[in-house]
């Protein structure tokens, strides 16, 4: 909860110019907005010091505009994962196109203002240049949070010099975010070359047994190197999301 | 690589002192060692600060005792998890009664030095008590690595007061390690209430469509809060190390 | 059976109006009648209290509305769940567009009188945006037999104090229904919060690891509070039908 | 919340006699206890009306007798499932003998007071004999919360005269439990015969194909009638408890 | 083998008249045709008494008529499976369209002489309306090898009243074909009420757990009456040509 | 039902002899029995001509004799299968040792008369020899039932060549069962050979991706060749009864 | 590595031409490419003899035209695999259209040389006609490695006399790959035939409990005959090319 | 077939001093033999060059005997895998101790003459120590066939310098049997560093949700770098066989 302001309702109440009742009301009514179809949390925003993304399939392109629009009025910056092609517009429509950064590889929006990097130092790696989707989904996530990336990508293990190659680039990073597909092999190979964490990503590239990324998936759950957890498949917000947390 | 010494090799080799056939022999017998049954890499150590665990099933208490022995000579503190009753004596009449910490609950051992713990910050939590020897490996996983680990056990989401009741020792945390078995919804809820990272170890705690701890897995897989990441089933060194790594 | 029917035929057969093939010919042509290709059991809703849903995929607009406009003729309410935009129409052609009460977002429609909502206490919750469709279907189901709901969507475990905000809502139902995607874990924790039992309904909501609902299936199985008990994937109808019969 | 005690310790802070410190550690130490290994939540049985059931595997019988007899100081009965054969001994040792009342064919102890039974109205099914002991747990679960318990065992799909045989006691139930193994029909069988709610209990009963009682889940979570909530594999305990609280 | 044509051709070899080399020439260039792309098998038909069927997924329109011509020179009636609907006419422009037969509902075509049925007694059942497209499969290829077919649809065993009322039917059945999507639970409570064996065939109607079938065969595998068999999910050829086999 | 029994009872009934109450407890009380634990079910025997086989694991040696004790004072012959050693110890205590034949290899007992084999032609094929416990299941039921069976064992795909030097014998048999475990190739490679009918028993037989039978369940489902139907894994009682009911 | 360059620059290194920093320089600059999106490994093809294969799906035709241009540079073959209808034109626009070979029934273009089939002796064979495009992949695969292909279609061990009749041209292979869907069981049958290693290829096709070749999957590792090893579903390209090594 | 034996058959048929039916007894009866419960398929060897081995799980040890007495009486060398302790001395028993070689590690017997290693060039790796029985096992049989292997254990991915390191020992071999459990990403990494073609096992080592091998397996039919196949999981025997095969 938002301390400060519960503490100085709570001495009101205290002090005698708040009755309880008039004190509960204050502290429920603030932060909670209800847009009908989905209770805005912005109490979360104030704990992790970074608002809510908004997750967009299954949602339709108003109703992401209007939740952004929304969100927009209280934080500097929001994003918008997995869009659509016409995404965009209906959002710039809202806010105004000027606010509206567009990342098609990453299929993101971020709405606001583009942070500029600190001096963070993550990086992010792909097995192939078929995970480069997800990839980026992770690497523009950290920079919206003010975080600097170093991408490194297609250094899959069928090529382990190409890796070795990048050895001084991996050893730069506090973070590192593995992406990859297929038998999901990277992730142990890199854990066992460098110091820092690894974040492992399974995604859905590869056909036949990898099951739509189910192959990946139990593969790097069972990296045989420690120092490396594990995300959902094609799940690069919540890696880069996480890296950003870490880069510290 | 160990770069100094490597760098020391390649000058002699420059200067003239070395032939190129002598250099690569210094390089490759160093810091190996050929057991006949496992390769000891001691390089590792030196990259993570923190030599190799030894995971215990499938060895015999002979083949633990002596590459917990070989690897004792070169490091301060060696782990051993997954042991049996039997394996601490074992050990123990290899290197000395007086060097080996036994812990049942965590099935781990300590060998060597048991450092003090730093003024790091890990909360361990459990949903249920039949989670408690994981997070126990875990938990003593870290405090070998010389962190300090708050444990809070039993706090399941079936009765979320007793959470909420903990917060503020969450709030002091600044990486959670969050051990359930059942539905594994425990990290999501931790989650969405603190800033720190989340590591989910799903246990294969439970029955019938539990699957082993498959339920969990996927539960924690599909955390719908972000920043959290997951190991394997029952994987509390692997949560423990990457706990200590990010613990900083 | 329907009792009465069948006991004043035995009577005629045992008062000796009927002969005992006469009786079994009365007994077996009543109720039942032959579409072809759909045997109408109306004995159901003799027995429920609630005639048979039509549940319309498989089937085309034509069959469903020639279903619809025979059950019509006999029961006061009829619904169709998982309706294509078109089926309004054609069932509209055959029993009156008067008739005919569409529900988009439900994807449903309820065909002739739509009741009153008695004194019913039934809570609809959702976890997240994406999973309302469902609970339109549970909700509008309830309501079509009768019965008040209310509904609380949005209130994912990610925010728990978004639940906890709800819980003078919580207490006064009679029954839960809890829809949710993703993990599933909502259901155990509201379980945890009341007394009333709890009906989960497990969505296809999410990706990668969600395997179409799937982990949310095994986590809500797997719920640690007792009380809980689960329907199909996406099976709002079914948690609907379920709660009006514990709302009582 | 105890919403009593809360209003008391609340009126005594706001009218002066207790600092919020001295508040706050009041409302926080009272219901709780730790017993170094496992939260009692004294709070659920306030809120339920029946206290927290020990489930025991993976628990010793010491543990298992110390919880006993905690939870037995606050309430008048206790339920302990999955017992081993000895626990029954370690339980009295520490609570008197004459309070322990084992169960052996479901593997349960009730401690304390066993109730008269209610007038209640639960019917507990199983298709086969060698799904007896699930549904014991399930019966002696409810009979545990003062409910009366029909048992109709041995009236699988493969003789459906056998249960429609039974169809008077099954018109009298207001709630019906359905324990099956194998392809789990029987729940769709009997919810297309009865008004009554059914709870189905998948068992691991069956051998190849059955794959632990996942045929048998999935099966139950597909039945073609609705009416019907599923509760997990071989979870008696649940089962009952749902139909204690939905029999009123 | 073709036993009449290989010892006419043995005996010219043993008579002198053909020597080795021509003898193995003639018998291998006999009854295989190569088309390039397809040998095709005439030796089944002369085995079993009936000419291959041809499964059109994956095949063109145009291959599926050049096989259906190529087989209809040596064979009375030739069957297509899950035909598209252009099928039919590109078969005709080979064949003549005399010769073809289209049965829709099957998703068939019965090519050149389509028999009358002879006395035989096979019944094939669905569960509901959305099985009868798998269930019409079967029906027409056992009409095609020349038996007769009682159909008796949507009698699944929510209504299990509706299956009774069917008994005189059944009773006259040699074999029964069931045809059952969602639980697959018809199976095994047919085959408890009649002598004859049953063809259990899984569709993968159904939605959520149902997992495209998985559930209706795992089902119909634990069927706890003997005297069933399982063919592929959605199989109705199969079946249809296996009750054939066994009528009689 | 037993329609000469039922018969009787409803022309006293119709006579005046017999009121509604009496005639409804004639009918029930007679062909049921209740053993407290099951429900004999002496209707099946009279349906199918054949009694009830007791399935054992699950019931202890004692339930097990009991069953049998009962079942045969109304047949000449019972089935028990799966038996442990010491069951027919057990069995033979209770209804005499000469009535109790034992078939170690096939884990069964055939208790009461052993029926001379009749002019039956039922061939029973092994992949290997690991299949055979499952194999003489299958024959020893359905010699049991009165039929003759060829025992053609280890024939597997894998020496194409040992099968098709039985092509004889396997051409004489009107039914064939084929038992194999690991690929269950054999089922296919049979069916298309010979006109019979085939039933394929898949086994637990194999290692690694065998998955306890679940590849060779799978690998006889998608067999190529129609005139293949499948039992439950490891169920060669099913196969042997189905085996006998074909053979005719 | 490419040795002998890597040998010059050393040498030089060691001669004193090149500073350390200068020969690292030369040494990663070289053979790497960066195209932004994937890094061209052009030392896998020194390596193996054979240049990558770019594997079309999740690139767009302009990224395949652009790979290919530039690995044509270098290489006198590539291939293109899994290749859509639009992409020959692509990149025919790049290296020119006569260089371009396209290949629909497998799929793939291979660009530039088609090399002359050597003396090798591969042969390549299919269940049905259904696989023919997966096997065309393997077959045109190793062709353009120089390789000669016998191609054996439709000869499924349904009808296991069309493969013994081809066994002639079986026993002239030195390789033998086998592409089968639905029960995946020709590579045992043929390779208890035949003295040569065989590579099975299980295939999508199939319906029903298929699942997509996992049933052809799994039945090809558990093949009873040993000499068999496995790729991935449809990976018609890794089975060409590893014939292609063997071939030799 | 054995050709010569049959071409002298018969030409004695055709030269008229055999009749048909003399010449197909004698072609029959000559290399099967029928030891009751499993046939001899002394063809095999013939074809390839090597005795069938004794897979020994499911069989009692006389039977193994039995079985490699037999064996050994036309082959000079016999194996059998997975055998129990007590396995050695049955055989001895039966075809002298002097014949019998144990192999623990492995837990293999080669009966007969052990042959001198060719001059074979086959590698056989371990990413762990746990996985050294399965490597022993596929080692020993490639042993047992004349080859020469050079075991390089305990190289897995997380140290990939540890490989690096024995880069020249895999260059000189011609096949290379990876053994890897938990993720089995070695084969990929071993693929990307060599010409040779690699024969990957995956092993049931690991925890959690590697499955039993189930993640390695679908890790290693996933590898990015063409090159590899896979054989079933533990199954060191058909790598062993395989590799064989393929080194010369």
């Amino acid at each position: 909860m938002d301390r400060r302001r519960v503490e100085s309702i709570l001495r009101a109440l205290r002090g005698g110019t708040l009755s309880v009742g008039e004190a509960m009301e204050s502290l429920r009514s603030l932060p909670f907005e209800d847009l009908g179809f989905a209770t805005l949390d912005s109490h979360r925003a104030m704990r992790r010091g970074f608002p809510e993304a908004v997750y967009c399939p299954g949602k339709t392109d108003a109703q992401v505009a209007r939740i952004i629009e929304r969100l927009s009025a209280r934080h500097d910056t929001v994003l918008a994962t997995r869009v659509r092609p016409g995404t965009a517009k209906a959002v710039a429509a809202r806010v105004g196109k000027g606010k509206v950064h567009e990342f098609p590889e990453a299929r993101m929006l971020v709405v606001g203002r583009m942070p500029n990097p600190r001096s963070g130092r993550i990086a992010v790696l792909t097995a192939g240049t078929s995970d480069v989707p997800v990839a980026e989904e992770a690497a523009v996530t950290a920079e919206a949070m003010g975080h600097r990336v170093d991408r490194i990508y297609d250094v899959g293990v069928a090529g382990v010099h190409r890796l070795l190659d990048k050895r001084t680039r991996l050893d730069r990073a506090r973070v590192i975010v593995v992406v990859a597909g297929m038998e999901g092999a990277l992730p142990s190979v890199v854990s066992g070359l460098v110091e820092a964490p690894v974040i492992a990503v399974p995604t859905s590239v590869g056909y036949g047994a990898s099951f739509d990324g189910l192959a990946a998936l139990l593969g790097m759950m069972n990296a045989c190197s420690p120092g490396v957890a594990v995300v959902n498949i094609d799940n690069g917000f919540g890696a880069g999301y996480l890296a950003a947390l870490l880069d510290r």
